[in-house]
């Protein structure tokens, strides 16, 4: 357990310089140099340039037989729209395990959407002295996995719409001809992919001459309904325009439009495949699975059935490896799958929570981070991810700010790039104290799930000792293992050693046992309403629209699966404009979609968009590339 | 001049096995080996995994010393839809100077498209026993650099369009303000790329406070005409329901609905951008003077003046290093840039050229791909690329085919997925004399140029010795300086010595001069009209909407530049069923737009699709991954 060779402290300026100053203050090592730390050799590894490198998924089969470390999800209190430093707290509490309680530790931090980063966010790399370097390659295209996301999600988009033009062009015969031409021999032959889709019919007959007319039509014919189809083009931009177009409006296209959108490309399902997949052929089944809609006849249609699902496969081969990076202190990350827990599960990949509990062994620390408040990310870890990966967190983080603790307290609203009320920046207790209901229930909740739960209180340099005070005793009346002031945005792992010291004995007393929300046997209303009893809700309404879906999904077979639900991150409820915690609500559910392949349903709670727009001034007003140096400007 | 280390010679089998069969056969040298062999030393390089590599673009500024090579351009007869084998005649070529004529040689290609890719045309990499690999990589993804080309489109797509919106709802100083806001201390303050707008506008004040209302206005509000709107977003997949779309119908757009399509990611500005930029610099400013549409006053508005050329340009900063990768004989290539002559100049870049023309060093050999026949692909090569890039070809190839040539003699017409007629399978001499017209002015229009033009017949195994003759004398009648027969396809780069040798004498014998086939200083309309009588036409005429635009390009001062046609590749003519060397007709003009950050004009010639569509059974069906293996299927 010694000290590892990459790993170096930071020597701190105050005030805090911007975070791209220094993230560039730092000469990163050379990533095969984070490997050799983790008893990588290069075999293990692809590097991408000299920063990154995508960590090969055999490593997990030779590792097999390896003991896992112990394993930590970091989720929040509701946050406010300015973020409350989850992922600087995640960065940070690493740095301090790995630089200065000498502990082997890997971070597993999620992808950022490009969308963000342009548009009002900035980038997620962390912040302060605790940040994943380097910056501008972590927030920009990283590896490729959210554009091969893109490229597979609108493949299969290009493919289901095609296939409806062709179909209602040809016969049954001429369409069967053209799905199974002759060789050079002359002999019409499947392919292989096809085979799949036989199965499903009960037709077992290996020669296409063998098919019946009606064989012939219930296999070349897949009769979508337009209107059902759920599967929407994705780009991983912020284009508000995209959100509901018509499609096919080309003169070629013969009148066949149609109403649909692009959502971001990280709410594809493609995304929270890579995310809980666990293995490459796992990946294939899932990918081609992917249900896009029914037929006519209300038969659910899979990629499989549009004879893309290996295609999918292929675009997606590399990005199913996870992508190595550094701290600023020289801890290792692994960078995976995607964010936006609001519209998608947002949990990083199970592949890189697994790969790095057997490369920190017995004894280290891997750290998982679940997007936005617990509600919705910690729900979404236990309930779908640590299923799917059978893996138990033995410590949770929650991460609260003085900021957010005081607007769910009543303090007034916080706008982005707007300046922040002077209730924010001067003490004020009773606002704070009426605030920790929020935390309080995130406690309760979180603990509910059998882990050990530690509050991290990311503090401001305007945040006082008393309102600190207050969060402690909140914290703990609330059933907090521990409970602990971070500053690691100013002082980087230094910062976190309290935090650090608070989860190895969260993590040492944790037990084995996770105890989920709800049973996957029952049906998909119940589940439903066991998670928003967990928001605090009295009851659940469903749409005409809902009804029915669901309906269809139980009549499909596809009640087993667990739920995502798709919810504003500001609030408990679904009213992003409730504050504190929320009681006696009736949560309205407006949709339910199932994400087959990923696993799970997916019911939509109010209006949730899908797409972020771009503000009057984005964020790309101020990046630009020094062309002298060839470094990045301006990127937050 | 020593054998590099790396080179090796193939042992061939009879028949020709799949490509990817033959492509797996190898097992390719680890990427550092070639770039060694290139006297690279790793900082000249990033690696991306073991078979690929960005060469990084200082490497130019260390070798300005250095002597060129020789350059080579390889250009084509007017193809049939199934290609005539030009990527396949540039990498044997290679193959035979590299490994069999113990020259440095580096092959310049461009990045295949994944929409043929997955649609009906298959991967790019070569076939047979001429090959870049591994061809998997080298079809799907590669580096990036399209994926980066499809984000960058898209963010300034996204920009005009959120703009449009925000200016329609804001007032003029309210959207100044929002352009502008207030830092920590309450002060306002220009970003950088802003000064880029002032300058345009010839306001030289840098305080905002001083602005006068009126500038305010000016420079707050671009007033997008949205009919004027040239720029389309773009996708890397043939989505054909994508060639028309009306977005901005989700309620929160206020009914800013607007008809707009998207082209395929290699008809993007940007990826003409990359072909023809030289350095960070120049790309920089490329990119931010790219023009979107006008503004109600007819001024045209950049991507400057929407504030997003610098975000632009770091989404592009790895792109515009090429991708090293290599043959199957070991010889080296970048890869970089795109295809699509017809639509895009589809040339590869100037900076993989320039390189590659340094590493080879004098007696080495460059050779370079130009899309499609030579009346588009040689044309803007020489007329565009080369003068940007102000390198000159000592020799330039002219592929054909007896399949090509007898389609042109009047052979019945070839399909794609159909079988082929018996004429070209069986011995018809009197269809290939006939066709050799087509030939004879390839020919004479490239030498036009003052080149030394190689003739290269890809042999096909039922290709008859007589066919051939008829071919040889034909190419030598019309002024060819040698015509050689080639079986890289069944030998590798012993199949292409002859070639080789016959390439070394014309570069031997070529001299330093380029005459450009029409001046810059001339007409956009004298200009179209040179190259219209290069296709054999007698006159041109323009719609109404191209006689527009003209004008209004004329008014901008954008008339200077060089013209980049978009046309069929499928005949000399507008008309891609007009074979053989077709005269007296008259060339219809559509449409012109302009490509400001790219440097060129462009026409478009009858109708031209920028969206390939997908068949009734996409090359997708065969494709899949052996998941045990990790290795790709069925790509072809």
């Amino acid at each position: 357990m010694s000290s590892s060779r990459s790993v170096r402290k930071l020597e701190v300026v105050s005030p805090v310089p911007a975070d791209i100053d220094i993230a560039n203050s730092v000469e990163p090592f050379h990533i095969s140099e984070i490997a050799k730390d983790l008893n990588l050799s290069p075999n293990h590894y692809d590097l991408y340039g000299k920063y990154k490198a995508k960590v090969l998924l055999p490593v997990l089969d030779e590792l097999e037989s390896s003991d896992n470390g112990y394993y930590v999800v970091v989720g929040g209190i509701t946050p406010t729209p300015l973020g409350e430093g989850k992922s600087t707290t995640t960065v940070g509490l690493c740095q301090a395990l790995g630089a200065y309680l000498d502990r082997k530790v890997v971070t597993c931090l999620r992808q950022p959407s490009q969308g963000p980063t342009f548009g009002i966010k900035g980038g997620a790399a962390g912040g302060g002295y605790s940040q994943v370097i380097p910056m501008d390659e972590f927030n920009l295209h990283l590896t490729g996995d959210i554009h091969a996301i893109t490229a597979a999600n609108n493949l299969l988009a290009a493919a289901i719409d095609t296939r409806i033009f062709h179909e209602s062009t040809q016969s049954d015969k001429a369409l069967f001809n053209r799905l199974c031409p002759p060789n050079k021999e002359g002999k019409r032959k499947f392919s292989d992919i096809m085979f799949r889709r036989l199965k499903k019919l009960d037709i077992t007959k290996t020669q296409p001459e063998d098919l019946t007319p009606e064989e012939v039509k219930k296999f070349a014919r897949l009769d979508i309904d337009p209107n059902s189809i759920t599967w929407r083009r994705v780009m991983d931009v912020n284009d508000r325009f995209l959100r509901k177009i018509t499609v096919g409006q080309g003169p070629e296209e013969k009148g066949m439009v149609r109403e649909t959108g692009f959502d971001i490309s990280v709410a594809s399902e493609i995304m929270a495949v890579l995310a809980l997949t666990t293995s490459l052929t796992d990946m294939r089944e899932r990918l081609g699975k992917m249900v896009i809609g029914n037929s006519k006849a209300g038969e659910p249609i899979t990629a499989d059935d549009l004879g893309v699902g290996g295609a999918l496969t292929v675009l997606m081969k590399d990005a199913i490896n996870p992508t190595l990076m550094q701290t600023l202190e020289g801890t290792p990350v692994l960078v995976h799958a995607g964010p936006f827990a609001n519209i998608a599960h947002g949990n990083s990949s199970i592949v890189a929570d697994k790969i790095a509990l057997k490369l920190v062994g017995p004894q280290g620390f891997v750290v998982t981070e679940a997007g936005f408040g617990a509600d919705i990310g910690t729900e979404k870890f236990m309930n779908i991810k640590c299923r799917y990966s059978d893996l138990r967190p033995q410590c949770a983080v929650i991460v609260a700010t003085i900021r957010a603790l005081k607007m769910h307290g009543g303090g007034p609203e916080v706008v982005a790039g707007k300046p922040l009320d002077h209730a924010y920046l001067n003490e004020n207790v009773p606002l704070v104290e009426a605030g920790c209901v929020n935390l309080a229930r995130h406690i309760i909740n979180t603990k509910a799930y059998g882990v050990n739960v530690v509050v991290a209180v990311n503090k401001f340099s305007t945040d006082t000792e008393a309102e600190m005070n207050a969060v402690m005793n909140a914290a703990m009346a609330a059933g907090a293992f521990n409970a602990v002031i971070c500053t690691h945005h100013a002082h980087g792992g230094k910062g976190a050693v309290d935090l650090g010291v608070a989860v190895q004995r969260a993590c040492a007393s944790g037990n084995q046992q996770l105890k989920y929300l709800y049973p996957l046997d029952i049906s998909i209303k119940e589940k439903i309403e066991a998670i928003a009893k967990s928001y605090g809700a009295s009851g659940v309404e469903y749409t005409e629209q809902a009804e029915k879906q669901i309906e269809m999904y139980t009549k499909q077979g596809f009640s087993g699966l667990p739920i995502c639900m798709a919810k504003t991150q500001y609030s408990f409820s679904h009213n992003a404009a409730e504050k504190g915690a929320p009681s006696g609500f009736i949560l309205p559910i407006r949709d339910v979609r199932a994400s087959i392949g990923a696993g799970f349903i997916y019911p939509l709670v109010g209006t949730m968009s899908t797409m972020p727009g771009l503000p009057t001034r984005p964020c790309f007003y101020e990046i630009d590339l020094d062309t002298a140096t060839g470094k990045v400007i301006g990127l937050s």
